[in-house]
């Protein structure tokens, strides 16, 4: 489809919406995403249809606190209910600091948050092998009770100290967004849409044929990249906290990159440039966007998305 | 506007996801709603446009719950930021479980969660006189440290017993929904929306101008009945627990009611006959509705849904 305006999908990290040293209180919060509306809407000013996406690992840190906290009250919910929970949260903040500047500039955009489903495969290797950290930090007391009562897979994740245990779920590569034609829909429409916050709810077909959710955690960036398919985008963005993606990350060799094209990203992944669980899923998604046909990905930091875009600043993937 | 299909907006008390004497694991918020979806599912079938709202009670609650567990290590969410958490939860659910009724019937509907504020006055004498008990049940010194910690406003809501308190927040009148525009052109696309749940998020205009959440809950009922006004619904459905509305209740001339027109019904709100904080909104909620427009209103049990759309059940108020 030709469209008079480009299409842009921004999947802002989770340092975009909690600064490091932050408690998590709600004032916070919400001065985060209003800065980092403002980065937001410098596109949106100069027309491009924009989608959103977010991180949640902070906000959904907590609710598994919460809940652990009260478990013997109240039974915890499971991994895509949380999921669920932070995607209303942050939603409904960055929907509404974006209603007001939208609002303060007398533009006329709607803003639509959307609970978003994302499907995975009950037989990708993630399963088998839970590896993402989530919760609470346990010692070998709790750590045991909770992998007999709840069962829990827990491990080691710090070398000492009294609770060196955590929980890890699964991190499935996800397939598709479920809500893909009514998504394409309400930004075809004009809307500005938040969407698969938190990497979606991550879904799975039973045996019934039905979708059911699934415990686990989906990277928020491949998962962004799905919603860029899913939209049809020209641009992908992944904002984070650098302005750059590094090569030779650690060595004496460090250095920063400002463009490759899909051959040369494949071929640095391949070999270990970039950190896993880190930049590594980043330019594996930026990979795929390229793959899908889209015209350019880019990472680079909040406060540089508009200068990137303009070719003066992050990392750019072409094909 | 003329439409081919009749659009309805059915608003879900809590009783049709959470049944009585259920802990609110996730199993049986799954086969409630699961149930739910069925009767929700026989208007979509008939060719009804549908939207949907639902209570949150019991699940804001458990929340609350589980957020002063955790107090001493993180701290607590606003009311606002918790019914956002819902909507998300609960929209998650009823929007994967409407799919898969729909996928089983070969139905090509899509199914939207839209995160919504509703604006409230600030000036709302509901402020000044919170009223609406929330979360936990507290002791007398569990109250005197929320009350000087957090500026709770702590009630006696039980006549003895060693934890006789509980915070109350206000609960004050809806006004409009902010999501209007977006959540139309949603429903006159053909999609099914899923809104304003656990009454929307509240927020009011602050001195610059902007839209911010504030403390308090909103009648579901209440904004209900203004989701059904934002999507100029022909026929306004609140289920609850019983098929019809009682007049003269607990006397002995207890009896059931048919039909009201909006003279009678708005005679009998003032002479208290319905239930304050329980039939009362409702009634007064189907009042506003046939004021606004509407050409029906029906309060009736989830189970009798489409009968009392059949005028063979329910207590319907009309012009």
């Amino acid at each position: 489809m030709k469209r008079d305006r480009k299409r842009i999908v921004i999947a802002l990290g989770g340092n975009a919406i909690k600064l490091p040293r932050q408690k998590g209180t709600y004032e916070e919060q919400r001065t985060s995403i209003q800065a980092a509306s403002l980065h937001i809407l410098e596109f949106i000013k100069r027309g491009f249809e924009v989608v959103i996406t977010h991180g949640n690992g902070p906000q959904v840190g907590n609710l598994l606190v919460q809940q652990e906290a009260a478990a013997s009250q109240l039974p915890p919910q499971p991994m895509d209910i949380c999921n669920a929970m932070t995607q209303g949260q942050l939603g409904y903040v960055l929907q509404q600091a974006l209603m007001n500047e939208l609002k303060s500039l007398n533009l006329n955009f709607n803003v639509v948050t959307m609970i978003t489903q994302v499907l995975v495969d009950r037989k990708d290797p993630a399963f088998a092998h839970p590896g993402k950290p989530v919760g609470p930090f346990y010692d070998r007391r709790t750590k045991e009770k909770l992998e007999s009562e709840r069962g829990y897979k827990i491990k080691q994740v710090l070398p000492g100290g009294e609770t060196p245990f955590r929980r890890v779920v699964p991190s499935p590569d996800p397939i598709r967004i479920l809500e893909v034609s009514a998504l394409k829909k309400v930004v075809d429409a004009g809307m500005i849409a938040i969407a698969a916050g938190g990497g979606g709810v991550p879904v799975v077909l039973n045996e019934r044929g039905e979708f059911e959710g699934i415990e686990g955690v989906i990277d928020k960036d491949l998962a962004g990249e799905k919603l860029a398919e899913a939209v049809a985008a020209d641009f992908f963005v992944i904002l984070t906290d650098v302005p750059r993606v590094k090569l030779g990350f650690g060595t004496p060799e460090e250095r920063e990159v400002e463009r490759l094209d899909i051959r040369q990203a494949k071929k640095y992944l391949q070999e270990g440039q970039f950190l896993a669980g880190s930049m590594a899923p980043k330019v594996l998604a930026c990979i795929r966007f390229i793959e899908y046909g889209g015209e350019e990905a880019i990472i680079t930091s909040l406060d540089r998305a508009w200068l990137a875009l303009q070719n003066q600043e992050g990392t750019h993937i072409v094909p």
